[in-house]
């Protein structure tokens, strides 16, 4: 990453490709082999030792906090943290661009979580202009995007199908608040990148899907249905993916009204569903899905969880330049 | 730790028996003079750096946390942590179960300090049940547990009368609030472990111990006495332990109309002690124990609180299983 | 640094004579250059891999900590942190002084940033004392000492003027709040080991220099000017060195009726400043240093916060004796 020379910023789920995603799921497969012994996580750890990361999670998120923490550590790349911007020096009347240049003189890549849509692009767009850019990578920005999840969230699926010859031609449901789950927009919009997918919507009326996501799968010719009755669905899934209601962008508490029971997941349907489906969840879940079905193997979610640490030291192990020293260990 | 099989989990002293509690102080020595040398603390450094440990103190306690945070950056384990609940997800309404397994499932280890008695063992419990244990520390439960603090305690004796056959045979003198300090009964209870050990208590009519902790002393045949006169029982004590009152357990302030002066120890007690006696706290102390004390060479509780860190990188070692690497390194 | 042995506690920018800032300059540039490569960067990150530092930050200061911690993690050196002292021990009545000192048990330096002036140096001259004294460094103690930043400057200027002899017989202007700002305080002072520096000290008259630095400088034989008229300054000036108003210190707002607008340094200065001539800040900024400015060549106060970060590296190295395996690497 000279200087001068621009880095590879991960801004967007859109700017994730088909080759990109094949390439990434054999690169996170790859690291974690490297996971089963001593030597294979000494070998990580020795990749990134030279640099240093910053963590800038002004939002509050300590599952994404901990997955790209212990990412980092993985790969033995020491991190510093800001995790209440009222704390910084913005206190003294500094700008946040001003504030990001001078973390990015101290590190070599800065993971951004804030609930400003657009600020992980602007800053990324800054720091390109001065002598020593660093790439950027968004962790989440408010109900924007959060491409890293969607990529945990299509690695999960590549690797849960592995045998049955990968996403092409699966049938996916998505239940719950689709509305306003940027993972249901962000992954969605990636499965389009897959042959002869399906997908099916499952939600209370005022959860359905908008306009601009109904538009894309259009264009795309991706095939999908929305409907209101969860059990019906079930039997032709390959993948249900639940999401809990998204209330903290209530304006007026109105989730409240909303009569969601019938679109939690019991341990009762489990009987209607495939053999080889698998039950995911971006986590933290509230009452949509029972505790009871985690004992089932179809569930996947806590796997999809750790899947996240995973894809993101494959992430880092990219925009870094090390990803070849991976795949190909002989380098 | 391979997958489903139970971990080693730390959740009260009462398992610790005299097998376990001499083997932890010769691990503790060794790991001593690795202390010595660049290579001895770079070997140490080696022996857990491709695993992970998460700090998980909602309880705040500045101390156990820094003395547990030095331990792992000893032996090279990287750590996160989690210091305040309410910045977790667990505000998203998620149940504390799923919380602590989402943060198990980017660590090796979890050392958990709480305000809630028994949750350790909850969790413990409950991962136990699942793919991927781990191990479980118990830093200090409320009023109720905290076996790190009775290992240090029980190390710093032995260190102490290393030249006097160790613990078996000493007459341990205990002072202050005895009633509410749960290292006075951890240590009381372990020290039924050793022979002959003698027991004094030494405290305000308000504060002596409660009847479960002598019940188990008489049952276990450990001889004890119960005073409030300190001077007395100087001279025949060969380790005198002090306590601060822990009034933070107060309902109604009561600790405030308890007369406390005569169970602070002055310099001018020093005359009326044993010259091979040592004197230690658990700090922080607040004016029970005469800073003029210090420079005593009686005085052990600041070798008493970095041994803390010294036991704790012993206990790390062996629940991660590289003890054997430690105490036989040519391994 | 063998018990009993008095470290090297860094506390005043007054204890740097001429030979320390020409090593310490001499040690920041060689370690620069071990940033080149991957395997210059292994080698400092080995040098202090056994040690452990604590940043005891109880006053805010985000960039002062990140700088610090980053040359930590250079040279390897796992770090513990206090943010903030009222969710330490000192809530249980624990005095200072054995705060300090449990902290001190557990690592092998202090870098320590409050509000209260001397308490450092008390800090220092207590630990001294025991038995296992830590070197303390003054990483900024209220409006009183700061003495890395005072040495960062020192490096950049020396750095800047590498080509034209040094620091030597160089003139250098100050701009804005000369009154309470110790950056201009310290910098004025270690120039006074340089010969044939001049100073112009540029501010409101509300914001003039103190009469303790005309005094020193006068002692000094130091030629040095103050004037409110910063144009004419320009013309002459090897270095501009612009300082923010520091309303922190105000006690009734007075800041807010001094009129400094004539005192910021605008796009249209620089057509007046000397082609070799370069401009400071030691940062954050508000409206008094035009970010026009910044893609300016002479504009050096981006490099200068990074240099922050290296000369802090030079320190450690130097304070826990492995400078010389920098400096003669073959050692």
């Amino acid at each position: 990453m000279g200087s001068h020379a621009k880095p590879l910023h991960i801004l967007s789920s859109s700017q994730f490709d088909r080759d990109f995603l094949d390439y990434m799921c054999l690169l996170t497969d790859t690291i974690r082999r490297f996971d089963k012994s001593k030597e294979g996580l000494m070998y990580l750890k020795g990749l990134l030792a030279h640099k240093r990361a910053m963590l800038y999670f002004t939002q509050p998120s300590t599952r994404t906090f901990l997955s790209f923490q212990s990412a980092c550590n993985i790969i033995g790349m020491p991190t510093s943290e800001i995790r209440d911007s009222s704390t910084s020096s913005e206190r003294k009347g500094e700008s946040i661009e001003d504030s990001l240049r001078t973390f990015s003189s101290y590190v070599d890549l800065i993971i951004m979580r804030t609930a400003t849509p657009g600020l992980c692009d602007r800053i990324a767009a800054y720091l390109d202009e001065t002598e020593r850019p660093v790439p950027i990578i968004n962790a989440g920005s408010g109900p924007d995007e959060h491409p890293t999840q969607a990529l945990l969230d299509i690695y999960t699926l590549n690797r849960s199908f592995i045998r049955q010859d990968g996403i092409d031609g699966k049938t996916i449901t998505l239940v719950g608040d689709l509305k306003r789950g940027r993972t249901v927009r962000s992954l969605s919009s990636l499965l389009t990148n897959y042959q002869d997918v399906s997908l099916r919507f499952v939600s209370p009326p005022e959860f359905r899907i908008e306009d601009d996501l109904r538009t894309l799968l259009t264009e795309k010719g991706v095939k999908f249905e929305e409907t209101d009755h969860l059990v019906d669905a079930l039997a032709y899934s390959d993948a249900i993916y639940m999401t809990r209601v998204q209330d903290e962008y209530d304006s007026d508490n109105e989730s409240a009204s909303v009569d969601t029971t019938r679109f939690h997941l019991k341990a009762q349907h489990l009987k209607h569903m495939k053999d080889s489906a698998v039950i995911m969840h971006p986590l933290p879940r509230r009452n949509e899905l029972d505790v009871e079905i985690d004992k089932d193997p179809r569930a996947k979610y806590w796997r999809q969880e750790r899947n996240g640490m995973w894809t993101r030291v494959a992430l880092l192990t990219k925009i870094l330049g090390v990803d070849r020293k991976i795949v190909l260990p002989e380098l």
